[in-house]
């Protein structure tokens, strides 16, 4: 809402091109080819003139504070929009503007085109994103790394399989996104009552070319009254701001002073300790993330809509959902900043790997040994090295070698390196999966 | 949770099919088959005895409350399960069972072998529940009844569509179950960090057998630390809990004492007014669905899966996911109850139709009218006529015939049943689309 | 956000006091009070110098859009804040500016003198809107009206009634609001990391002066990490805009077509159909209601604030809580316009209690016919007559007197005036309840 | 619900005693007592025979499952229940059991009792756990350790500070209990339409005495349709379950292998990895706040309770509510045994404090430099010696010495116990408003 947010926090939690896709202007300039389409559907098959049409084509709307006092009397912006522009247009052709649609037909068209766009902004980022994690996890496929299990420091990984793991979740919303397009967003005109009554009898022929020009589909039967497409879609970005928070979450934790495996780029000052870098990107990912999985009940609930036409419920959903698209617009943008700028300490990886005793070995080890004894033996021996390397600081082979003869292949264990398992070949899948994905159109 | 909920509410709120299906029998259950069909794969490849893999096959798992001790220690029940197993085999194959494996592993494939199947109990309902709606609409397509907008009498519409509007939503649900199977709960198999380190070198064969074995898909990397699929899955779940809460909503509204147009069956009683008959199966599908629209955040959020596991947010996922599938569950039953014993009652329908003054057609007659004068024009007359209307107690048509003398055709006008416009042409395409769906499996 | 809103919508969710408390220049206005009040005290207690105190009381804060790139940096405004104010300052004063606080210390302090203002606001509302309705109570104390429960009629009650249920949630909360102010939300001022370290041997005193002169209370320790005053503000304001909701939602409920008993001033309008009047503000309530329960668990997680500042957890609370004040303030402003505005159909009230059959006679008929004979005999009878009364049209009690000899006083219980048992008591003594709270300060 | 949870969760997320207050057979058992105080009541003021209530005082609930049925089709338990306990009185007593009283009036009394029960439970918890903070507190007031500021290393605090920061919003939530005792949850007795017009002429002195037998508050007028009272309780609870995240939160954390600053008892074991402890409790207690802190928006729109009744809106709270106190008390649970099995590793602190080059001491550095040269200049000094520190290894004061003659005291500077400012003074003020809360009855 105007004033609702500080303009300081623009570059934290805003987003310029998505915001653009839903704006004021945005929405109205939707509301207008959604009634252009519309007349130049009905002027295509004889139901109004084409001067009309061609009138209706050429109007411009007008701003959108113009609109405010109508909106709250009105609750929809669309009959004060049809007044505004039938008084820019002569008498006879202002009865052809909007032609038996209702207002909820104009809006959700509207929405519909304006969804449309924000996923065209979206999937640019999310195409770029999952390219630099792709080329993140083939740069780092051997780069090795304490994987940490609970907070506990576990067994070696890769930091290439770090952002793999990042990568696929994205995959998978890329991939969505066509059936997105094709299923969940349709054209709206059911007219007053979702029957299309005004419409005459080529209302369906209306409908199938006013969705044509404005590259919508069609949907057998009006949603005025069922929102499942607004909470797909609303889905949709909810679990991509989920996905962007939990690289955000783990680029906080691998940055903090006592991991430091990652650096960030640009990351910001404190007003009084000269000595801190602050990872603000990352932490505004978290928090637009946690923010958006509260919000997005929202339009979960306003499925529950009530008989043909419900204000409150369809209010609730342009409370939450240009929000919702704003909110992970910008983590997108900033996690695809944070991703790009992130400086792979490793080093740092490797010394914290060798800080601790060595004890990520345990596991293998434990395995190792069961070859030679009975398993919960070989666990039992393992747990109590550990615990010996632990008070005596040295690392856990050495322990281990003193403590049993068993003719284990002592560099192998000793080397991380050969800890990996499959890590490779789970990059080169997820890599993969990423490269298969249709190129967003330009 | 043990005790969380009175007994007495297990007939409104529970769900005994989606219970059976989730809980603690059927989880460990599902643990055991985790780790049976894992030491059959490894048996399979030579990498473990076949005896190993018959023994392990054999287990019995043990009653969910001895577990709670090991469980609230561990933070997951499958350490106190795999344990508590062990026990039951003989020494040399005690160490075969869950090798290579991670509890997360074995818990998690357990909850996609869970999840599948709560699937299965709502596709069966879902399509009896679409079915039941398929017959209501084409029953009623020609049945009129007002439709109501923002709580006011809008025009005609028939009883038909608005059950083919509560009916598509569900279309699209049942339309995208084969994904969810396909693609979104795959196998669990990544072991101690997610590499697969400790399965040997062929552990994606492992894997891959593993998953057929229980009917489950593989994805390219493990699953741990990214919970999209599980943010999926509770997304359609709650689609589809809102959906019902539509159909719930309405049926309240259409059988409150001033409407009447619905009656149900079973409908409870007071316990102080004989006169009255309550909507209860009703307000428990509204309730269930904005309890499910609110929880749903949680699983949002648990995509917040910090490094390689994060014992929190998974924890978080049991607390919110099961539940959301008994609510969906029991919201599912009363709703298809309620559709099945529903009481259409026509003449109720037509009778409030009527009850006021015919203002139904007005947007018809100022459609009409604008043939014979401008529409700004008609409009204006048509509202004065309805407030004229209104004030007299003659109807609409009435009040019009005295104020115009453009040549109308009055007794078109009057004929509600003429304005239905495309109804029953969407109403075919709603149950065409429900007809093309595959049927479930038995 | 800007841009988040289209303006066509600041009147309907929109709320220009609340905003202007809220908004970029009425913050870095506050923060600038929190550093002059703080270098006032400083100098006060001899700690800084004089002039550097009046030189910080003279500045001016920058445009808000100013610091978008640096709060994008920093994930704070304050360090761009203060660097901006700085380079007004001549250099010996400059660095006395923001002397041993942190930039927590002042964006908090900042948000608590912003709250209080939006309390101001709301409370003045608040009062204005319980006045009304005590006055609504009192002057339908006797106005026959139809009870509904679970959208059934039920016995009569009085419309007086009704307004004081309203009325007394918001006496609860006015009566709140002085321990909000007392209590919840403190000067900050903990210095980097919360022990005031930096602000020297004087720091209690320090804070104690400048919250006496923001006119703020003191904490025992700095509220950096621990939100619960957050969450309890927060709760406030959604238990508010809950209370609003059942307002609105009734008064959709009592003006729908069917029931008609409330009629609205200034009611909006449909684009298409002429008959139409439609309660907007209502809806509008409500859904900025529902909104604000969804959102407002990002308050309550914000809690889970780590180690000594979040950055994460902190920026959530940016996220939501402002808007939460915005549509609190959008609700409550609609709210009272629609209590103002709202026109009270006594006669339907009436029309619509006598309409069914005087079915609302059943309880009281079942209790007077229990002094003549066994209460589930009683009971029965008039479950009996109440069908008989449905299905031939007469009255119950019309029916009852053929059923029954017993010598009931049939007049009284024909008259619903009769059936209000303590209605008038309770409407005075919420009245009074609402009469009895402290006066806001103009 | 029953079966929604696995009994092997029992530990982790149930909570026995809370339990215990709201299981079905103490719902029940509540019930009881309010229809005996009831019946009591109007025994006393000669409105029903002693004897009947006598009867009534003496009748035993039935067993919760044998209501499922009627509660499924009532959407209440009570008719049910009263019809369960009117076949265990002769029928001349029968009749004056629920005189006059509507299943709303006994269901929320019911509601009222439970909840001051589950008060009574987590009041003692909360006071073990305050004095375990308390004593943690004091006991470290000088344990030295670095804050953490966004994630980031900043000055040194003391760990008894934090503790302190941990004690003091349960100080303010315990202070709220008796408030809470004596508004929030008052007797509900309105009869079927909220006027009490059925208990006749002395319906306020009825009240009363029922209220003064269960020792609840009166309200001035019913609670049915306003429900701001379970509202403000359930916010009472999730800012609790918030408060205890933060402490849990924070244990995560300072316990993960890398800090090792805390250890717990008790800590969990992993099915493959002999060298771990997993933080399991603490994993519980985050889990069990962010549920808490998404599903009690329910509670928050349950106030959207329409007309005089809303089985909806009312049955919402069913499922919601208990859940919460549930969680709520385990996690209560669980954070006093993390409390009082924390192992505090003071050296570890000192270490971690002291590895980061005594980076520190950079805010104290560049105060204690301000006072011989600007402030600017002071803190770009620092700046590039925490830069050349961590280059070289060497101390950041031993850099400074190296870059600045200023004669500044080093030796304090280096001495992180001198930079404790105020810690102990607020470590005093946390302690003491905890030890001057009122103690818990026994």
């Amino acid at each position: 809402m105007p004033g609702s947010g500080p303009a300081y926090l623009a570059g934290l939690f805003g987003d310029r091109e998505v915001a653009a896709a839903l704006d004021g202007p945005a929405q109205l300039a939707a509301m207008l080819r959604a009634e252009a389409a519309l007349a130049a559907a009905q002027a295509e098959l004889g139901l109004i003139p084409a001067t009309a049409a061609e009138a209706v084509a050429a109007l411009r709307p007008p701003e959108p504070g113009e609109l405010a006092a109508a909106t709250e009397r009105d609750g929809t912006p669309v009959p004060g929009l049809v007044a505004a522009l039938r008084a820019q247009l002569p008498g006879p052709q202002a009865q052809w503007l909007h032609y038996g649609a209702t207002s909820q037909d104009i809006q959700d068209t509207a929405l519909a085109l304006c969804l449309v766009e924000v996923l065209r902004v979206l999937e640019d980022r999310l195409q770029r994103l999952g390219d630099a994690l792709a080329a993140l996890a083939e740069a780092h496929a051997g780069t090795l790394v304490a994987a940490r299990t609970r907070f506990r420091t576990a067994t070696p990984t890769s930091f290439g399989l770090t952002a793999a793991v990042w990568l696929t979740p994205l995959v998978r919303l890329r991939a969505q996104l066509a059936e997105l397009r094709a299923e969940v967003l349709p054209v709206s005109l059911g007219g007053a009552s979702g029957t299309q009554a005004a419409l005459g009898p080529r209302a369906r022929e209306v409908e199938q070319r006013m969705a044509t020009r404005l590259g919508l589909p069609v949907a057998p039967l009006p949603w005025h009254a069922r929102r499942e497409g607004v909470a797909e879609a609303a889905s949709w970005l909810v679990r991509l701001s989920g996905a962007l928070g939990k690289i955000a979450q783990d680029v906080v934790l691998l940055s903090q002073s006592e991991v430091g495996e990652l650096r960030l780029a640009g990351a910001g000052g404190s007003s009084t300790m000269p000595n801190k870098q602050n990872p603000t990107a990352a932490e505004a990912v978290v928090a637009l993330a946690r923010a958006n999985a509260q919000q997005v009940g929202t339009l979960f609930e306003a499925q529950l809509h009530a008989h043909a036409r419900d204000g409150a419920a369809w209010q609730a959903e342009w409370l939450a959902l240009p929000e919702i698209c704003i909110r992970t617009g910008a983590a997108l943008r900033h996690a695809l900043a944070l991703v790009e700028g992130l400086e792979v300490r490793v080093e740092r990886m490797r010394a914290n790997l060798d800080a601790g005793q060595g004890l990520w070995a345990a596991e293998a080890a434990s395995f190792a040994l069961a070859a030679h004894m009975p398993r919960a033996e070989a666990q039992a021996l393992v747990k109590a090295a550990c615990r010996e390397a632990l008070d005596s600081g040295e690392s856990l082979t050495a322990v281990l070698r003193r403590r049993t003869d068993a003719p284990l292949d002592w560099a192998a264990l000793a080397d991380a390196a050969a800890q990996l398992g499959e890590a490779r070949a789970m990059i080169e899948r997820a890599v993969a999966a990423n490269a298969a994905l249709p190129v967003a159109r330009p």
